[in-house]
């Protein structure tokens, strides 16, 4: 049986060269990390739980379950136009994973890192505690006071936009690809679920927008938050809805697990699709015709109506 | 049955005022918050899990679960100096707790604004998710570049120190006090362990004071921590160790979830208890003897020897 601290010293041996640098001040081993912050900026930060079998499965390969864990959480930053810096990893396990042995740990913590060298972050702090398995992400990063784009500056007349084809995770599930899965031999759809990518690339693009989130839910249920938040509604263009290759509209429109932004904006945007536009009578409409806002509900399973 | 968003906006309503204010620009509701850093200030962070009988019993009152999460989570910042400014709370919750009602929620939450109020911090962002309950809470503060408390620091000859009396919370276990309990008649060993106090309240100790950490794990385990990565040992004097009332000398020594600091200074620290030596032998002893490391692990509920 590994104790607590062999099982950390994993953990650190597996984050390798992510474990601190640049504006990591103090990594892990202390009782918290110090990080210098950029002058003039603000902090951005946000919190995700990944449970097994909801967010990645069980049996799934420990690299991608990490790699994946890294990736969705930091999306909320690219979600506000922020600049990543870093993270905190707490993770829950029971007494069988960590008995086994070091090395679904230590991969884990590997594909955290691979993760992390991509955003060019660091995972600088953690905590380990015996319980079901659990993976819980706390991020951060900085960005000008004022910038932040937010689900509540959307207005009607603005137009809807998606920064890239949707579905094509939904679609992973949805026909059973999910597993078995080899790292080194992803089909399209597996790399769609396993390796995101937290749409950090768009700083041009999220000058010219006034507002947007990341598509984790669904877009038909981001969408709603945005309207909901904004105080509008919103009329979609289905034949506009750029669907990945292999997946289907339903998977489009009600997936999740995208990590595309939606974006509104006054102007248009160069390079993403434009798929509708707000719309002062509140509710989603497709083509004319009311759309229900299903999506993902940790708690209903179910499906509600805007 | 509650939805996921019926839960969150209990969680924001128990929180009040303390979901957002002063320094953070932007509270729950969005993809992230924005907090505003201080100019010439370090960041300084940590993360803590909390499971049911492990860090509290599960049919505790809410608001003491909510406040005893965020006090000791925050401890960690106090070990190192910092002033306190924000946290994320991440909750897994099963469904049996969401169907129920939003009242266990709302206490929880109401738990935590008051451990948040007393410290001055703010709440301002979060997660739900369905699943084994399991709160998660990431801890943030500033802090002077290059003045953290580290525990890398002790050198032999240098004087231990701890800020107050030990082992209360742990004779609160021992002795079966911890249910029933009563939030508005807490017994003093009820209120060592709901309600423990993070040392936010000794910078002046702290500037004298050379490296330190908080004392979670029991003191024993928690010195041997310091003396592993400050490459030294430690002597230890029983008669000079402050515990508690009602609580007897193992407690002191092992017990855990004490979040009074331990210090180690080679200038007299006013007001802390004196408890004795850093040595150039490694391994801790106790008048003379050699003392087992004992103390919580979570995955060999063992003894290590140092």
């Amino acid at each position: 049986m590994l104790s607590e601290f062999e099982i950390i010293d994993a953990i650190v041996a597996g984050l390798g060269d992510r474990a601190a640098g640049e504006w990591i001040t103090l990594g892990p081993g202390d009782d918290a990390a110090v990080i210098a912050a950029s002058p003039g900026l603000s902090q951005v930060a946000s919190i995700d739980t990944l449970l097994p079998d909801v967010h990645f499965p069980i049996a799934a390969p420990a690299q991608l379950i990490g790699y994946r864990s890294l990736m969705v959480s930091f999306s909320d930053l690219a979600a506000m136009g922020a600049i990543p810096r870093y993270c905190l990893v707490s993770l829950s396990m029971d007494k069988s994973q960590a008995a086994r042995d070091s090395v679904w740990v230590e991969t884990l913590a590997q594909g955290m890192a691979a993760a992390a060298k991509e955003l060019g972050v660091y995972v600088c702090g953690g905590n380990l505690s015996r319980g079901p398995l659990n993976i819980v992400v706390s991020v951060h990063g900085e960005i000008e006071p004022g910038r932040p784009l937010l689900r509540s500056t959307g207005r009607p007349g603005q137009s809807i936009y998606v920064t890239g084809p949707l579905g094509a995770a939904a679609a992973c599930v949805r026909t059973g690809q999910m597993m078995p899965v080899e790292p080194e031999a992803l089909t399209p759809l597996q790399s769609a679920y396993y390796r995101p990518q937290a749409r950090f690339d768009l700083s041009s693009l999220l000058t010219s927008a006034v507002g947007g989130l990341d598509i984790s839910d669904g877009l038909a249920q981001d969408l709603g938050h945005l309207c909901r938040a904004s105080g509008c509604g919103a009329a979609l263009d289905s034949a506009a809805l750029p669907v990945a290759s292999e997946a289907q509209l339903h998977d489009a429109l009600f997936g999740g697990d995208d990590y595309e932004l939606l974006l509104v904006s006054s102007t248009p945007l160069e390079g993403a699709y434009r798929i509708g536009i707000l719309t002062s009578e509140t509710g989603l409409r497709l083509d004319g015709e009311p759309l229900i806002e299903q999506g993902f509900d940790h708690f209903c399973d179910g499906t509600r109506t805007a």
